[in-house]
């Protein structure tokens, strides 16, 4: 029964415990740009033929992975592997992203899975078969595109114990093409959207009153990030574009709560390739991971000071 | 230089031309329902345990692959595997994949791969790099979604010779909650994503007058299919949900163009598990690709004779 009950235990609720262990309010992207990895780690002649040399890349950045994972584990509580970077290495590539997976599993971080999946009902529920089951492989959350509605956003809550991020107000310059379009009743769509996905969750609340169905909103978009958490107070944040895209601690205050709750700030680059910015280059690119340690200690101290949490 | 010449060819043109080719203007989808498999070819009492018997489940899936394709390739211009079910037998299920894809282009056909991918610009470029290069791995076309805008759509055209497909008015029943909402100026969103597809493609427009970036206007909202092929002419249709989902040959007879050009019709479980239909099932589960073979064509010839093409 204990065991049942931990199992059951929501993914929203796991993740705040996790944060709150942590006392750290940051996500570190496992984002790994061929072009920026350290040469000791990747010699940049076998990039010549990537199709060819997928084995050896794929390892190489496995090892880059187990680095960056033991030297952020105590600064972070989740980590957020970018899919696309695994995917354009086959299955060389797919192998790494289980591995990564596990061992992040296994250093007890929460993982969510950067993947943007959707599709119809009875598909939607295939993504979720492939990376939100109990399997040492599958994540604890995934990303998910919301466009085509309530129907294709449920299947990927069934289990309860894991979670989903949908894409609402997104940090790139284009996001507004749609998300901000105004409708007829003068709300943005992005407005809307939150609405339906708070309403969604509304049926997996766990017991810090956030909801399985969290939702992504940039870092580069201030005004909406206000705006958006004071409507769907149940939804929690996932705020990507802190750093290499441009958003700041300030920013960024106003996606968390009076309790300092209800938000993760992502950086990828800024932390990964840390050793390559002014600030770390100190270290040298055979110490990278120790100058993505620095860089997410340091973003961890940032965010808790400008949301009064000591550190 | 001819050789040159041939590999740029736009991916628009070779599909128009494969379809006129054909005289074909269908779509079979490649998805392996595994509780619909014959269980000749699938054990049901290895589905058990499917994390167990990823690699016996994947083998059984290439084999079925193989002879549906065989079993319509005369019938079709084009199929369709949906991701979400090999990606969720693991690696295994992405080695059949990317198998299948090598079967396909071997046999002629154009693979549209449907994966739905999206992300911001330098993650959706990884996207593209996994399945549009010229590898033999990879597909002809992506399906993609186009939450994020332009600069998360604009990636997906950058090798002519290959194409994507935007989701637009989708064929589920709640594709509505956000695709329908009316905007401000009267136009409904799924109307303005259409006229936003139809102003990136112009910068990829082919020698029909149709552009490499294709949207996806699902056979179950008839209506609309008909509203938006006025609006944006240039744009090439993928109308799915047709049989299954409940769409018939006159519902998608509005998504061609008065040359009874500008779209293709999917059919995914109609086609491969038509041996469980009452009309096919004089064929036997054992038959199950002469089924296929069997209801494809007719698909084929419902659809030329609504658009007054002779078989």
């Amino acid at each position: 029964m204990m065991i049942e009950g931990v199992r059951m235990k929501y993914f929203i609720d796991r993740l705040i415990e996790k944060i709150e262990e942590k006392n750290s309010r940051i996500c570190v992207g496992l984002d790994p740009h061929l072009e920026l990895m350290p040469k000791s780690l990747l010699n940049p002649e076998i990039l010549e033929d990537i199709e060819k040399n997928q084995k050896k890349i794929s390892k190489s950045i496995y090892q880059f992975n187990k680095e960056i994972i033991d030297s952020v584990k105590d600064y972070t509580a989740v980590v957020k592997p970018q899919m696309a970077f695994y995917e354009k290495l086959g299955i060389e590539g797919m192998k790494t992203l289980k591995n990564t997976i596990a061992y992040a599993e296994e250093k007890e971080l929460i993982v969510l899975l950067d993947g943007k999946r959707n599709d119809i009902g009875s598909t939607a529920s295939a993504y979720a078969e492939a990376y939100l089951t109990d399997s040492k492989y599958a994540a604890d959350a995934l990303t998910i595109n919301p466009y085509l509605g309530r129907d294709g956003i449920i299947p990927f809550l069934e289990n309860k114990s894991k979670g989903a991020f949908a894409l609402l107000k997104t940090s790139n310059p284009s996001s507004g093409d749609l998300q901000d379009l105004i409708l007829q009743d003068g709300q943005k769509v992005y407005e809307k959207m939150g609405k339906i996905l708070s309403s969604i969750g509304e049926d997996y609340i766990g017991s810090f009153g956030f909801s399985n169905l969290a939702a992504v909103v940039g870092a580069t978009y201030p005004e909406e990030l206000k705006e958006i958490r004071k409507i769907i107070p149940s939804v929690f944040f996932l705020i990507p574009g802190y750093g290499a895209q441009g958003g700041g601690a300030e920013d960024i205050k106003a996606g968390f709560d009076i309790n300092g709750r209800g938000a993760i700030v992502n950086s990828s680059r800024g932390i990964n390739f840390a050793y390559q910015k002014e600030e770390f280059k100190d270290f040298g690119a055979d110490n990278f991971a120790e100058a993505a340690g620095a860089a997410a200690e340091k973003m961890k101290n940032e965010i808790n000071k400008v949301l009064g949490f000591n550190n």
